[in-house]
């Protein structure tokens, strides 16, 4: 009897729904015809019900079954004729585009988490429940007063949440701007999504850290884009390398993550700062600042913005809650000469006709309310505490056998492996003790190399989990 | 002395930047010396000061400028040299990209509405403030237990708003599907974007209805595909034209609005439903329904979805709550196989990473409220009082210069001038009289065709502002 096979790179109900649907078009479930109940078709083929579920909504949503509730799965009397030849091809659909799909790794792990919550975190970049303000989110959703009208937003964003941002910037981060120079976006994702579609164009040549969060990103390669790192150390890129780089590529734009790098921790020094402004203005070159972690810097120190050291306008500037509030709010904003954002506002509104007024009108509150501030300091506290759990749990666990350096703020601690591994067993690996992480190679690096995030898992699991992590990289250097 | 071009496309604030910008490059204001007040060069320039407020923004947004309270606006001791040589040249990069602007009728109708925000509105295709159910959804919002986490959503949408979109298209639109045949969007803007840059590539040809509002999106020539109009009559397309459309071009998608259509309130009779599905079965080829309209129906008659007679699965189905609610939540769906869901969702992860939870946790609650029902109720009431009030208006204002059919649901009525006029010229001449209306020909229709959208406008404003709209019409044709 035939079985979905579990080693293919098709999903298991995808596999079932075109075995049933070849099994109904050679008639042996002709029209009308009553289906075995999902239960009884997964104990024979071996997957859970839920899987059988999946492959069944596949068949009814091209109408080749259908489900009455107490009456079971029947084959579909179809109105006009056998199905397989008059269904549109969706998988050919599926595959047309220019929109690349997701690096392989990042569903994979994706697809892990969804399959078991019980998994332990170090993949996913953002914050766990009890470091979100979700009880002070409450609070200023409840105390929100009935909007006038809730009708399409201004392309730009909801002006109170644009100068709440142009007053945050000022006081957190040295910018000077007004709400006219500023863009809300859903977050730093969409940002740059609006940036690689609007500003650039196919065959263009742009620069970005090696490694790079931008590596994982296929937004660029779906833009056309050519991609050259520029090799960074434990304090980020070397600007002078700029140079060479531009005069071999012609490059049209640099996107930097000066503080706290994801998904290294670097953080740029003054000195190299100054020097990446002054060639970008030389070359007159734009720089798109990508800063969402600079408010975590543990020691509470106040890292400048590459933006407030900007006096010619090269800068770019991407910030967003999602890492120092909850990512879920999606709320992130851009500043840049008004000429760009209203080029970007008006490409924004094609795309989704701008974001719900609800989230802007909690995230303005929140930046403006006195919990803003104790929160951070909170954040902080709590995140330098994770950092010292992964980092005992590492030095206890893999003595020697991994290699890092400490980050002073950020939510990631980038590895380097010694023993030599290769990276999709070892995800599959740690997958099956109950841990998930990003290989490095993800983000650009050699293989070799691990991210662990440390903000979204409970700081009560976070021994365990490299625990388990230590387990799986022993079971494969055995 | 130089004054700006009142004619000229480029914004006022553009011309006044760049012309600063030149006197400051050659010397006329060296670094550090202070510029005339905002209201001086207002006074001098013969432009609003607000004006001046968006040039000085755009100057210092590239550095050129600074200004501190109390000491007034400086030109900026750069230190890195001179400017205008070293900036990005950010107007080039703001014209890069394969992203089309907007149109520039839309984008002068959005530009007068936000200069007036007194202008009568039959232009916005949304509803009036009493029109939305703005009181519920604040109570529903404070009714909200704080959430147990806020982070990612789900690629797919909010699971809770997924199941209750499945059992809203049970019970209302005759679709029988379950939530993992679901996809939230941000509303059908975002579905349509999706569709175009994920299923269809360049150069692909697509049939849309003529005249439809698909015309209006410069999304598909974004993505490169060509489209193809089919001619419709006061009872939509002719689904037999289809055929020869096909044979010609190899027509990969057809687009229809079923249900009160955008413009010209069609309602595609049954005989055509069933033609349509039929044709499109019979040569594999996909339909996208798109219907935020079907529930406004006058006389509260359930229309059925083409999906719900679709036994094939050629039909991918576009819904939201923009035109039944509130655009401002951003709320939209789409039902179809799931493995163009998860392709779909996978590239909405890469453009935007999701949706906020939030606005998708009110609109769960909303549509399982005993709110909605009666919401519904009181909105197709006052939607037939406003489409009344505005055909007595035009009987009275404008006898036998203008035709029109009489729409049973919606928010649009459609309308032939009788007399030859220029569109641009009636528009611009409408909105000094204090109305915007969208021209015919953003349709795709010839000159001559006006779209009156009777959900924004205030009830008592509807008289008004055809007499307004007659009163530019008659000044044209005298």
């Amino acid at each position: 009897m035939w079985k979905p096979d579990r080693h293919s790179k098709k999903p298991l109900y995808e596999q079932i729904a075109d075995h049933l649907e070849q099994r109904i078009s050679y008639g042996e479930f002709p029209p009308g015809s009553l289906l075995p109940s999902e239960r009884k078709l997964a104990e024979q083929l071996g997957v859970n019900r839920s899987t059988v579920i999946l492959a069944f909504g596949e068949l009814r949503s091209m109408g080749i079954i259908e489900s009455r509730p107490g009456s079971g799965t029947h084959v579909s009397k179809y109105k006009w004729g056998a199905v397989p030849k008059h269904t549109p091809n969706w998988k050919r659909y599926a595959e047309g585009g220019s929109f690349l799909p997701n690096l392989p790794f990042l569903r994979r792990i994706r697809e892990a988490l969804q399959q078991n919550p019980d998994l332990i975190d170090f993949a996913s970049g953002e914050l766990s429940a009890d470091l979100s303000p979700l009880g002070e989110i409450t609070e200023l959703m409840g105390a929100q007063p009935s909007p006038s009208y809730l009708g399409y937003d201004h392309p730009q964003g909801y002006m109170p949440l644009r100068q709440a941002v142009a007053s945050y910037l000022d006081r957190y981060r040295g910018v000077q701007t007004t709400e006219s120079s500023v863009l809300i976006t859903s977050g730093s994702q969409q940002s740059l999504y609006l940036i690689t579609q609007c500003l650039l164009s196919p065959g263009d040549a742009v620069a970005i850290e090696d490694p790079s969060y931008h590596y994982s990103l296929p937004m660029f390669q779906s833009a056309g884009l050519r991609i050259f790192g520029l090799p960074a150390d434990e304090g980020g890129i070397r600007p002078e390398e700029i140079r060479s780089l531009v005069k071999k590529h012609r490059i049209k734009m640099i996107f930097v993550n000066p503080n706290f790098q994801n998904p290294t921790g670097a953080l740029l020094p003054d000195d190299r700062r100054g020097k990446l402004l002054e060639i970008a203005s030389e070359l007159g070159l734009p720089i798109v600042e990508d800063d969402p972690y600079s408010l975590t810097d543990y020691d509470g120190l106040d890292r400048p913005s590459l933006k407030s050291m900007d006096r010619v306008g090269s800068v770019l500037y991407i910030g967003s809650l999602s890492k120092i509030a909850a990512s879920g709010l999606r709320v992130g904003w851009m500043v840049a000469p008004h000429s760009i954002v209203e080029r970007l506002a008006d490409a924004r509104q094609q795309m989704d006709f701008g974001l719900s007024v609800i989230p802007q009108q909690v995230a303005a509150r929140f930046l403006e309310s006195p919990y803003f501030e104790p929160h951070l300091e909170r954040l902080r506290m709590q995140l330098r505490l994770k950092r010292d759990l992964l980092i005992d749990a590492l030095h206890q666990a893999l003595p020697k056998l991994i290699r890092f350096h400490v980050p002073q703020g950020g939510i990631h601690l980038w590895c380097q492996l010694v023993p030599e591994v290769n990276d999709a067993k070892l995800l599959e690996e740690a997958i099956k003790k109950g841990v998930v992480f990003v290989p490095g190679s993800v983000y650009g690096s050699d293989s070799g190399y691990v991210r662990f995030t440390f903000g979204r898992a409970k700081a009560e699991n976070i021994g365990t989990g490299i625990a388990k992590f230590a387990e799986a990289l022993r079971a494969l250097i055995r």
